[in-house]
């Protein structure tokens, strides 16, 4: 399975930073290639300064070796052998009609000390964070990610998307990081569900990341913007930043167990404000946005 | 003592802003005052856009009332009331010539049943965080702190030197903040040092505030910089970012303990970028800072 996934994610990134650079039309993805001294390594894939995207980031991995004592302690187990492989997105666009999006796809497997397997998972997801909202962008991102969930489980679209909105929240600001979208974890064999079935789904997800996004930029990128829209941009970012380095696990993660700095913070956005006390005006497109982001909406009628 | 000590810093903000202000020459700073429900307010100072300040607040807080969960496990002590007040600033000036400097005096005090003083302790210190690394300035900053110290204990300098260099290290990128200043917190009565005797030693260090840090902006605000320095100072804010929404004890105090988040975060720079791995030119003067950051030193010889 860790071969068969890992084979995946790699396709998958290069069918991904292909379509970004085709949908750029300037920009090219950098690659740096790293090692992990305790075992593995990644293939970063980074896009700066592009006609469409400002920043992002396109990245793989594949480590293993022992459980870091922080990874112990984080799935309360003792000593043990681990493989970890996965794929991370971040793209932030530059113009503020097009959203930044994320999105991560994630395998686990831990052994005993005769290298048997006793524990594996798949998690991930994908969602979206928009500076202004288009109601349709929102509808059209959720559905593709429900189309995908659909074909193996009517439960899986509500029940990773309510996850989505419960996991990507600013718990100090009392709000979301964005519109959501999907977001599962430790997704394991189950009755109803082997890992070769958790496989299909999770690559099902990944697939869908292209068609959940690419037509919003398509949509997007050539929208007129003023210098007031795009403060705004640099202030909501300051939250994807506030969340990223105060709550998100997988970051803290990555920091606190001495992982690659570069390839973590990639997902931090390029240009940033913080503006004490910001308030959107009464009634405006900001406050629309906002309004969203304090409750959660189901885009989707069930 | 705790009156004593609010007035204090009461005054000692009124005297930094209208120093600033006079500085500045253009920005005057803006107040809110704010209570907090369960005990206690603030006067939140915050200044934005002037000639010299791009962004900065002078905030005092006094808070009482049940000690909150996560202070009782910060302090491993059980339900107890409290008393906490203190003055915290961070100035951020445009030109990238000038330092960032931050500081904070604050007074603690914990109470039985019967409402007698079980604990009482000083906390703060003052910090600079240069762009470009005169030495000059670091040497005036480091001189002031120092003669501070030493009218009360020739130890002090040394001590919180050290202790200040430690706190505001970025573990992940291995770096400081900055070159540092002093650090000192728990500061209790002993054999040797009254509450009376840590009263004058904490004053004198806020009183030695403008001295430190005024003649410094007052030498570089009118020294000319290319976009490029300006590249630098916002590149070097996001480490300043990361350090206080990952590292800083206070700031994840105040987020996590419902605290007056604007007051919180007035502490973020207002322009900050993030370039994916960003390495300075080799023998430029940002890779002089950057050797210090990574090697902090001994400014004065002892």
């Amino acid at each position: 399975m860790k071969n068969k996934f890992y084979q995946y994610i790699q396709n998958l990134q290069n069918q991904i930073t292909s379509k970004l650079e085709e949908v750029d039309g300037l920009a090219k993805f950098r690659e740096d290639l790293w090692q992990r001294p305790e075992g593995g390594g990644g293939r970063t894939r980074v896009i700066e300064n592009g006609n469409v995207f400002e920043k992002g980031g396109v990245n793989i991995s594949a480590v293993h070796g022992k459980l870091p004592d922080t990874m112990q302690q984080l799935f309360g187990v003792g000593e043990a052998d681990f493989f970890a492989c996965g794929l991370s997105l971040v793209i932030h666009p530059k113009n503020p009609m097009v959203p930044t999006v994320h999105a991560n796809w994630r395998y686990f497997e831990m052994y005993d000390e005769k290298s048997n397997i006793i524990n594996q998972w798949f998690g991930g997801g994908q969602d979206l964070t928009p500076y202004y909202l288009f109601e349709d962008d929102a509808i059209h991102f959720h559905q593709t990610c429900k189309t995908a969930c659909d074909k193996h489980n009517p439960n899986f679209y509500p029940d990773y998307k309510k996850k989505c909105d419960e996991y990507f929240w600013n718990t100090h600001r009392n709000e979301a990081r964005g519109i959501g979208g999907l977001f599962f974890d430790y997704l394991k064999a189950s009755q109803t569900m082997s890992m070769e079935d958790w496989y299909n789904f999770v690559t099902e997800v990944g697939n869908s990341f292209l068609e959940a996004y690419i037509p919003i930029v398509e949509k997007r990128k050539d929208l007129p913007y003023t210098n007031a829209n795009r403060t705004w941009q640099e202030i909501r970012r300051g939250r994807y930043v506030e969340f990223n380095l105060v709550h998100d696990k997988g970051t803290l993660f990555g920091l606190k167990t001495n992982g690659r700095i570069e390839s973590i913070l990639m997902s931090l956005p390029p240009h940033v404000q913080w503006v004490y006390n910001h308030q959107p005006e009464v009634e405006s497109e900001e406050e629309k946005l906002l309004n969203v982001l304090k409750n959660p909406i189901d885009w989707i009628k069930l």
